[in-house]
């Protein structure tokens, strides 16, 4: 699977070249004025190698993790020998931080020895685990080599021999999300139904009573009940219920979509319809009454969580940049558990957005959240917008999004294609090219496309000779009009579930001829949605965009959209890398109202409204033209 | 003075029936299921009267402060032998709590004896002593009798041989301001230069280099330095600068208006210009560039206080109850320093909506902080939103709002007339009489309305003899087409700086017939306000109304209001204590969306909005049936 995408291209460059490279520097410490990382030293002391102590969350070494994880995926497309040396010192050191039993935590080797899963609850013991045990499938699938992959084996092994039903073991499960779908991973590569089992032990002991935090608590000789903060903190971290009765996505975002991305895994794989169910119903209420028009999740910055259905504050949210990735685990694992449209449109939309948006043009900067409304003086002046930066920002005392990103974009290609016994898929227009075994012939599939920006594909269909199969193409959500042609001709095909599927004899050198309209399209929210009420989004394709100060002047609440007006969209090939703008007239008020704060009517329009020009751009690209007023919905006339 | 008006009288025998009494015995700790007060028994354990410890802020007794204030206002109008038992009673515990020095103060004589003066920054010292002032002179002025006004005099005895310029005191001022206009009702009670004296040497010595608050720190042998929170902390207690280089409010919102209202007491007393500037440019930017229409102040829950100009989020703010308060007792000394209707208009706003807000129709619950818009749910479930209440409380562990509420509807016969050397004004139009010297003839002035409801007034001007003077009667802001007659003919007058000037000689029996219009307003807010984009509120006299979910339904954002749509007032005796209501038509979306949280334009209207009737009710009248959601600002069509 190659990208070829001259959109994602760059993006796996910068991945490749800039942000591997620069975030190996930083947990290295060794990049000034950023904040300190310590992840790699942290492991080297682990691993006896270097005299220090521990620095940083308890979950420092899931950044390495990531990273390496990220170095996988490029490697994946493209050997390289230089960054292969370097992950293999890595897990060299990893190799050494290992315990003889298996055990694999710098954090509670070096400091806390003593307190090695005693507290699950807040430890990330797991979730470091689990993230060590992506990154070793992944390195293993890239280059072949075992030695990361037999030192997750064991970290599994031990963990397998700690937790699970069985007498005399804890009966706990991950503080933090992510276990789940490591073991998934790491039993589709090993082939250990062990692992499977353990991550399905985990999900179906969540929320079981008597809960395990208090019996760890109790254990620890800690009062189990907290108090009035007990509910609060189980929802946090989704042990309030047992998985299955979760009807309502609530707590920490990133722990959520990382267990239902669990759950989905589980459900596939062990087979388990109600897990499959509780998936649908989870993913109902995340994606149709808590997801931004961004695919931004957690409206809320205490617990970095989801608040409640149509809650969706546009400048008073948290959008962790790692939540709508995690929202891309999860809809590619329910792509696989029932192939609909919906779930790539979810994933089309977190990527052109509410991802992309985490990142700099330069690859070096990164926004851990993502408002959709920002005004600069507002974020530093008001306290209550503390948590949030005006602009990206080079490192975070607490890490997880920028190799979180790197790893996703790294590892765009794994989610162009899918193939089964009937055929294949393809679920993003991404240039790419994979080859793949269709209908007994060995088939390579190629997509070519100016994707987010222009309507036209083209999908070639090349099997070794002429064979009969499937080919689905997704008809995205956003999208009237899709046409699909070949030699000229419609193709014919069924369109259900969001897809065209084309059965037919394939034949060497077919070529599927796409439009995929975009026009402009305006955008509105649910009138339960109280902060989008008399407002529009404005969007081209997959693509959200927003009006950011740089183009309009400041004071964007201020711009008022009449209903109908025209909007133009045209490529600006220098513009932010290169992006389709949407231009057209609008509305400002006009006249100074000098020292009045209030007016009654009749003085407050002494003249007509202004007219002027606006521009939007894309949202993923704004703050990359210095620090400036944004915003995503627009007020209407 | 004597205050007749239906509407007042009715809260002012609520404050002496009801709140009075209730608030004694929250104080006593009799009321079950409200916040701990034990504000008396922390007196009388001071006093020795009483074994047993400290309970509650460093502040707690300001709470009996109030409520003494409260009482003392009580008695001016209406003797009550048995309310002031009661409050003699407190007065003798005073006595004996006060320290030999003079020194008064339950918190640090009980718990802290050694840190006495050691930290005005946090300790609230001279704020408690400022409110107790403050409670012996209207308690003097009501009853006559001294035994109060003399512990407060040896309290601020004590306090001037501590604070000062000379050599050996401290050259500090109050953490928490309220001092500096008690000092000066001290100094206008009892002609003693020196308390004036002290209060112009708090506000000179205020924002000093070196800074008092690093000093005492120094002392105390704590870090100075408060590093990064050093700025945060002095514009917080407004330390930041000297008081005249203060051109924008800042920091505790309470702190902020009270030092103004001393500051403009200085100013008029000890007769200081540069005061008196300083006054009007913050006056300007706290009226003109920070003030909710409601005249609510404090746009931010941490700190307390005020962010920037033209920041007025509606749900997100603080509007502490205490915070009007002291806009009117700033905009009175205001107006004492230059008789402009500008200080009266924002008086009646205050009084009319973001104090009135604070206080429940039966007397027993309060708001703290006053949003513009409240929607119950967010406020349970957003964690951001968890220090607003989503229905009135009937105590709070920091019960500041409720006694000053009580004290300031108590008093508020004060605010009705001026008088000076060449005549009278009348400032609001509240039902009510008193007897003035005008022109060397004793007049009795009394008012006639139906305010805020009724637009006709009359103004009787009865002096024992035919005497020339001027009257003043304040022309509302909101008031168009204002008319005064006397015998059916238009009064002469001169109409300047919003009052009307009607000097003549005036004779026995000469009653004024005054004509205040008042339609229903649509108000605009300045379009450097963001959060009122393309919204209006609605306001008919003083008034400001709202939408509650009780008349139109939940989901208040959802309403539309067509530009140009008729609103009519009518008055409805039988609700909310009888009120003049706004009723009128407007939109609401149609249709279900059912699964969709977002739709292209065209689907978003598959029919026409639905026509509905909505009602707008008095804001400071909502949350009177119930919790329910309630929005001053109403989205426009």
């Amino acid at each position: 699977m190659k990208v070829t995408d001259a959109f994602w291209r760059k993006y796996q460059e910068l991945v490749r070249k800039v942000i591997v490279p620069y975030q190996w520097e930083v947990m290295n410490d060794r990049v000034p004025g950023v904040a300190k990382s310590h992840a790699i030293a942290n492991l080297r002391i682990a691993a006896g190698l270097e005299e220090g102590e521990f620095y940083g969350y308890r979950f420092q070494d899931s950044d390495v993790a990531k990273w390496l994880e990220a170095v996988a995926w490029c490697l994946a497309t493209e050997r390289d020998p230089e960054l292969e040396r370097l992950a293999d010192g890595v897990i060299e050191i990893l190799g050494k931080a290992q315990q003889p039993d298996g055990y694999l935590n710098s954090h509670f080797t070096v400091k806390f020895p003593e307190l090695k899963w005693k507290n699950e609850r807040e430890s990330h013991e797991l979730y470091v685990a689990g993230h060590f045990m992506e990154a070793a499938v992944a390195y293993y699938r890239a280059t072949g080599k075992r030695a990361f992959l037999d030192i997750m084996r064991r970290n599994a092994d031990h963990i397998d021999s700690v937790f699970g039903p069985e007498e005399g073991k804890k009966h706990g499960y991950p503080g933090h999300q992510v276990t789940e779908m490591a073991l998934a991973k790491l039993y589709e590569a090993t082939g250990e139904e062990r692992y499977l089992r353990l991550a399905k032990y985990f999900l179906d002991q969540r929320g079981a009573k008597p809960h395990y935090f208090e019996l760890e608590a109790a254990e620890r000789g800690e009062p189990g009940d907290l108090g009035p903060f007990k509910e609060r903190m189980y929802k946090y971290n989704l042990s309030h219920a047992p998985v299955r009765e979760q009807k309502v996505a609530t707590g920490h975002a990133v722990r959520a979509v990382y267990m239902y991305a669990g759950m989905a895994d589980v459900a596939a794989l062990a087979g388990d319809p109600s897990l499959a169910e509780a998936c649908r119903v989870l993913w109902e209420d995340v994606t149709r009454r808590q997801m931004f028009v961004t695919a931004g999740l957690g409206q809320q910055e205490s617990w970095e969580g989801f608040s409640y259905d149509y809650d969706l504050p546009n400048a008073q949210t948290y959008n962790e940049t790692c939540a709508s990735i995690g929202l891309v685990f999860w809809a590619q694992r329910m792509s696989r558990l029932e192939m609909k449209g919906d779930y790539y449109d979810v994933i089309e939309r977190a990527l052109y957005n509410g991802i992309l948006s985490g990142l700099s043009l330069d690859g070096t900067r990164y926004f851990y959240v993502n408002l959709l409304e920002s005004v600069p003086r507002a974020i530093r002046e008001r306290h209550d917008a503390d948590y949030a930066a005006a602009t990206r920002q080079g490192w975070f005392p607490c890490a997880c999004c920028p190799p979180n990103i790197a790893r996703l974009v790294a590892s765009l290609g794994g989610y162009v294609y899918s193939a089964d016994e009937s055929g294949a898929a393809v679920h993003l227009y991404v240039g790419s090219e994979t080859e793949l075994v269709l209908g007994g012939a060995a088939t390579r599939l190629r997509v070519e496309a100016g994707f987010p920006w222009k309507e036209e594909a083209r999908v070639s269909v090349d099997p070794e000779r002429p064979a009969r199969f499937a080919l689905s193409l997704r008809v995205p959500d956003w999208c009237r009009g899709f046409q699909a042609a070949i030699g000229g001709k419609p193709a014919e095909g069924a369109l259900a579930d969001g897809y065209l599927k084309i059965e037919r004899e394939w034949r060497p050198g077919d070529v599927l001829e796409l439009r995929l309209p975009m026009p402009v399209r305006r955008v509105r929210a649910n009138p339960l949605v109280r902060d989008d009420a008399g407002k529009v989004a404005l969007m081209r394709g997959p693509v959200v965009y927003c009006l950011e100060e740089a183009d309009n002047g400041g004071l964007l609440s201020d711009i008022r959209l009449p209903r109908g007006a025209k909007l133009e969209a045209s490529l600006e090939p220098g513009l932010l890398g290169g992006v389709v703008t949407l231009a057209g007239e609008a509305l400002r008020s006009s006249g100074d109202w000098g020292g009045d704060l209030y007016r009654d009517e009749d003085e407050a329009r002494p003249e007509p409204a202004r007219k002027v020009r606006i521009k939007a751009v894309p949202y993923y690209a704004w703050d990359n033209r210095g620090e400036n007023e944004m915003r995503v919905w627009i007020n209407e006339e």
